[in-house]
């Protein structure tokens, strides 16, 4: 069929981009606008600013003597901002472009001040994975937890398109079962009973025919019996969904829910099972290093203070 | 970063094909090897074939003086099978290739007799959608369902592919959770209690202390909180995962568990918020057209007795 739906949508105007598209241009004294959060004020000039789309920021430069103090007050880290201004070559030695501002808009305050109501917990300093934990609300702001989010996705996005060019097929197996797959391990109940008051049969039993699904339900460990059902039909099949473990070990590796892919594909022994296996990582490690490498760059540096190198991939 | 991991990785070798390849292809009596299912073996001599990658069928020719009795009879409707042979111009009308049978593998037989341990109950004809509803361990080696279930894969990977391609992050938003987002349905309980035996605290009420995570737990409605604050802090992300309501409705429009999407986008307004929702049904349609064009005429003739033109893109 050759239908053809028109398609002319972007976020991004031609004035209006990420910092990730800014840092990619020439500087020319173009007028940009931008809008992310305060990363650092130092100096009442200069403002280091982010929005997400990379690990990197943005310096903008604002002259104090234009701007009414009480704007300058409000440049706090983490407040939230936009600014319109011109691309230059930065005069700096830390970065190409400097956005000299020509207007700006604080969207929303940050506080240092505990009292107040916009207060803003986390410095612009390293901070312990364990107190930002605690703050699991607020760490899609720091440079730590952008990277691996960002990470997260686009390994996610590799997996997906590695299963999809090879001609897999990705089934959405059920989350709610009344099965246990191959007894993987101890599962979550789920039930719509009132714990206060849960029905009985004539026996004295738990009567779940009264239950939502009139069974015994439970959180799945394992889509692989649905898969392996797909795959007699489908004939490439793979799951890449939430799988849960009510197993009380409080490990690094261990969680109660996470992420788990799970291939199956007819007719195929156990050299292709193999480099299917091989083939996934190979893939997904080079899709990362095209895609990921300054927040790999960052979190290499974070954890062990050395940078990778292109000799072996490892930090040096 | 310049690395390069090796990846030379196929699962199908220059012989071994999937049939949604081999229809591709221009027979000039290359020598060709398929596993599948048989849909239909007629005149003891015409073997249409599928193995799920596509919705048509591949016709195999087989020399029935050639071959073994005990294995032509074998050939029943979804027996598994494999087959070596070369690829012929088609003397049929049907179809624009055979592929002509040198040597034919049963993998696994299908029985039409219903004492048989492999007893596969759907005939070839159409089935009605109640009745595959009760074989859903087999119905995706039916036409119907084998579409939907491509269908679904491309609908996926299409909404992935959207969001990535506009510079979104897939935030993976917890799917058991002590929130109720904002109260956007009855939620499922999660628990690992002993129903037989809960723990009650000295007032007599339940003490979730005790249960796996401490709290009054239950399965999400939607991650739109959880999405709302990666926004605040990466820009723009999306929700793609299983989301669950408790609500006795059977309608063909409610569901107690499915796959949603949400974005969350920081600092665009109204107009880019619905730019972005009609960019992706947009998106999403001419993407079904690019790729599922024939498993949509399959299900519009299945549904309707009718083709969809390529004038208004609606069964005619």
């Amino acid at each position: 069929m050759g239908f053809y739906v028109p398609f002319f949508y972007s976020l991004n105007s031609s004035v209006m981009k990420t910092i990730k598209e800014i840092l990619q241009l020439e500087p020319t004294g173009q007028s940009i606008e931008v809008k992310g959060w305060v990363r650092t004020f130092r100096n009442n000039q200069f403002i280091a600013m982010n929005d997400g789309s990379t690990i990197h920021n943005l310096q903008a430069v604002i002259d104090f003597t234009k701007f009414d103090e009480q704007i300058l007050k409000r440049i706090t880290t983490s407040a939230a901002i936009g600014i319109k201004g011109t691309l230059q070559p930065s005069q700096g030695k830390g970065q190409k472009m400097d956005l000299v501002v020509e207007d700006i808009t604080i969207y929303g305050d940050s506080e240092a001040d505990i009292s107040k109501e916009n207060y803003y917990p986390i410095k612009p300093q390293k901070q312990s994975l364990e107190y930002l934990r605690e703050l699991a609300h607020l760490r899609f702001r720091t440079s730590t937890f952008s990277a691996v989010f960002r990470m997260r996705h686009h390994l996610s996005f590799a997996i997906h398109k590695y299963f999809n060019d090879l001609g897999f097929f990705y089934l959405h197996s059920p989350i709610i079962t009344a099965s246990d797959a191959e007894g993987a391990g101890e599962a979550f109940k789920v039930t719509n009973f009132d714990l206060n008051n849960i029905p009985r049969d004539e026996q004295g039993e738990i009567n779940f025919e009264e239950d939502f699904f009139g069974k015994n339900t439970n959180l799945t460990v394992s889509g692989q019996l649905e898969a392996e059902l797909a795959a007699m039909g489908l004939g490439k099949v793979y799951t890449f969904g939430p799988t849960f473990r009510a197993e009380n070990s409080n490990t690094t590796r261990h969680l109660a829910e996470f992420w788990m892919i799970e291939p199956e594909v007819a007719f195929v022994d156990l050299t292709d099972n193999m480099n299917l296996a091989e083939g996934l990582l190979k893939y997904c490690i080079q899709y990362m290093f095209d895609h990921c490498a300054d927040d790999l760059q960052f979190l290499a540096q974070r954890l062990t203070g050395r940078r990778i190198t292109e000799t072996n991939g490892r930090a040096q």
